[in-house]
């Protein structure tokens, strides 16, 4: 639990990269170790994928999961690292009375921000059938905002309400209209979502939005637009949503064919982690010294 | 929730294979996409591994994870999958009445078999200071065992008996009388644990004891070895321990590192699944399907 | 966990009760506890209440709780307890998908049956603004329904669909016409609630349905009505929803106020079960008697 | 939730109760509805009783629940209410590893204090065999204490350490070394536990360490003796144990009895709580206010 050391509150540290002038990025993990990974390489913020929980539990991003099994997973993350955490919370897992609940545990687990989606509960993937998927009413959504904003204690607490319009095919107005009211409902900041394969829409939302609130982004289908075009568009946060889950598919995939067509751990072992690495994640010499401090003199058998 | 499908139970397909005349494997997972994989991979059994679970979440292998949070990690993977599960279940989280609840909740949850550990709890990695660590005593550790067996209500649900004396340095005599005290008490096999880089002690074991029950071994430090020297020596099952964890660490450092260095995800797209293939692997088609059958047309908006 | 030696599942017993010719009861329990104190009194099954549940944990009847929540506090009923146990399950907590989730993971614990009322998730307790609660779609409904039936893997394992025509106000055309759709989507038994002080609406709905399935009631309203009324009037099953929660906390207030008025629980004490009485609700003595076959004998310090 | 307004923290709550001049008292809790009752009935704080938590969840006291499930029984009841918690954490559920998890978790749950006893896990309850259970090391006992003290991070977060060296029959001698060392190693209070039916052990030992650090005592056995009696004598806190539980099982009981054996709830009705009161103690009016502030009018159906 890194973060009982740390100087700054995560959701100081959050807050100031949504509020940064330059571009800041989120790095998807999905468990203990990938949130120790992402903290390791660098990065600052950490994104809580749904995609990613879901699949490295084994169900699907259609809350299959309960939100007190993904609150489990977050609590993890967030113990295990000391950089800020933003939760996928999709929905907010039903009404507002669920996110005013949902706020008060991720508070309590110092997870720094949520980012809800104006959905309907419970949620389809956005890459999946997104133009079928029926929207939240706007009144409705603006209610959760305004519950979630009032319900969290931390006043740097960053709730980010994600626009789904665009994906649905509603419409830029749409999506600006629904920008507005988010905006006025408290929202720290928007995730405008889009899953064309050029940044056009974001683009597009950029330029008729302006500097009213912070914008979040999801490349994920416009993967080759480089990070400056963003930045220039005056984009506050961009979060690489999935990458380390999918590529450690991609390893295990091929650890477990090469293994079970040689019958053998030889030619993969110098390829892959070694076990005191994953001691060293674990920080296990953090716990031998605790034992010199804290474990009397072992008798001998 | 392929098990719903599937011919044969998974406690039966784990006993097949402990008896089975040939040499089979267990692969490691951690998680319901590791699970899944093992599966998708051809393997016919997963280990449940310790390591790779309490690392996955954030934790050490030194039972800081409850045993109700590995009860949920193996849950998860029983429902992912369709093939047997043998739980690394350390020393059985406390003492025989814990091991005899623990039983039950895997029965529940349709895991194949259990694997516990003559050491004391809270256990410490068998690579980690191994020679230091205390073992159980011989009759406390019996009891265990034939408390687990007088409970399963399945005939067919395994538990194996974990031998750490080579381990622990206290030698091959004290290795093969607690073989012997373990299977008079109940135990479906034996994993007999050593932590050379050869497989000397191992194959010294199979000498002297013979076929007396079935024997499992985890080669991680003796990864050189051929299967068939093992086949050879008897044994019955070999664990591959904790390589996809691994192959996933050095691919998400990897991945992590590069899209920090590079402030972008081009040049990892090519190399990484899909985000279809994320979808596939959750079975997003099954529930296309069952939209179709289960859910009212939708209205228009 | 009494029920590993019952006789004959509790699905094919709570089967039997719906199917029988008589009048049968269900008794409210909120945990394990009261589960065991329902099975004491000779009760042959368990209603796994909601409103109770949510209350006991202290949170309110709308969802608050998560369904895993729930679903940990009916596994810890079922352990406890070896009769069958029928989990009042809200809406199901989301659509079909949700209910097939809920359905295998209820089958692995034990529950013998679920209910579930064709109201909007999250819901509102039925006594609360009854009237102004909208209901769930027909079809949307009838397709939970063949949703669960479909998952489920016993035979016996039962889904009473709850119609909550009645207490919205919508009439017994609707609640009759919802029965029948409900009934055809392959519903066990239907519950029909009523909110009224007299058993009017009920009996009036039990003429028109006549013997079509089987029909459940809750007369947490109109108590002061015998069971012979509702025996005659072709009733199967009914249900005494929330008595048990009720009168501990009426004994739990009047037990903490005299203990903090008086400052001691000298006259308390003989009104209340003695410790002796706790242990033995525990089953103390089996664990005593199992440490004798499993523990070794203990060395004097 | 309503922690959320209180004014003072609650670990300084519980802090000041501890060093009050005056004796002070704590009741019984097992869920968040008796921790609601406990509030309501004027208390100052709860105790979180291992024994009345296991019992209600239908297990054992002898760790057949885990400290996660605990954790979650216990983060509803603090979430239920406003006046601070003492867990009741058995040894710590493991070494002092495990402790310094344990104080984590509470901490993020802002349970007050935690208090852990000097035996070996899993525990067995006092009142068991009492006098046949084996002690903890002094030293290594002492190290869980400094573990847990050097691991919190509110100052005002209390550690109780519970002295078995009475019940087990180790004499006055051995208690009184064994505060000492607790004491040293950074105890904020020690609890004295005696199984005789007479205050003479915990008056001995007052006598003795006077007032050194503060003293609680738990007069379960000796429950005639007037407080005032542990006033003069310097204790500081005294536990009401388990008796809400206790009263519960009585009222659920003549409940059960009463309504099987009549086949009605109507003698029942007028000696319970009415169904408002449920709602009353779910706080369901707050829900109705803030649907009137969060939710859109709801359209005519």
């Amino acid at each position: 639990m890194k973060g009982a050391t740390e100087m700054k509150k995560k959701t100081t540290q959050f807050r100031e990269m949504l509020n940064s002038p330059g571009l800041e990025f989120l790095m998807e993990a999905h468990d203990g170790l990938s949130a120790k990974i992402v903290e390791e390489a660098g990065f600052r913020g950490i994104w809580a994928s749904g995609l990613a929980i879901s699949a490295s539990l084994g169900v699907r991003d259609n809350n299959e999961a309960s939100w007190t099994q993904v609150l489990d997973v977050v609590e993890f993350m967030s113990d295990a690292t000391g950089i800020p955490i933003m939760l996928d919370a999709d929905t907010g897992y039903g009404n507002f009375n669920n996110v005013r609940r949902l706020v008060r545990k991720l508070e309590q687990r110092r997870v720094a921000a949520m980012c809800i989606e104006d959905k309907l509960f419970p949620k389809t993937n956005s890459f999946i059938k997104g133009d079928q998927q029926r929207l939240a009413d706007v009144a409705e959504f603006s209610g959760k905002i305004r519950a979630a904003k009032d319900t969290q204690q931390d006043p740097d607490f960053s709730v980010v309400a994600r626009i789904e319009a665009l994906i649905a095919g509603w419409g830029m107005e749409e999506a600006l209209s629904r920008a507005e009211a988010y905006r006025a409902a408290g929202a720290d900041a928007l995730l405008v979502h889009s899953k064309l394969p050029t940044p056009d829409q974001v683009l597009e939302f950029m330029k008729h939005w302006g500097k009213k609130c912070p914008v979040v982004i999801v490349p994920t289908m416009y993967f080759s637009t480089p990070a400056d075009v963003f930045a220039k568009a005056g984009v506050s946060l961009v979060i690489w949503a999935n990458h380390l889950l999918r590529s450690s598919i991609t390893a295990m995939r091929e650890t477990a064919r090469t293994i079970h067509a040689e019958r053998s751990i030889a030619s993969v072992e110098p390829r892959i982690a070694s076990v005191k690495e994953v001691f060293n994640l674990q920080d296990a010499a953090e716990l031998e010294r605790a034992e010199e401090t804290y474990l009397p003199k072992k008798p001998s058998r």
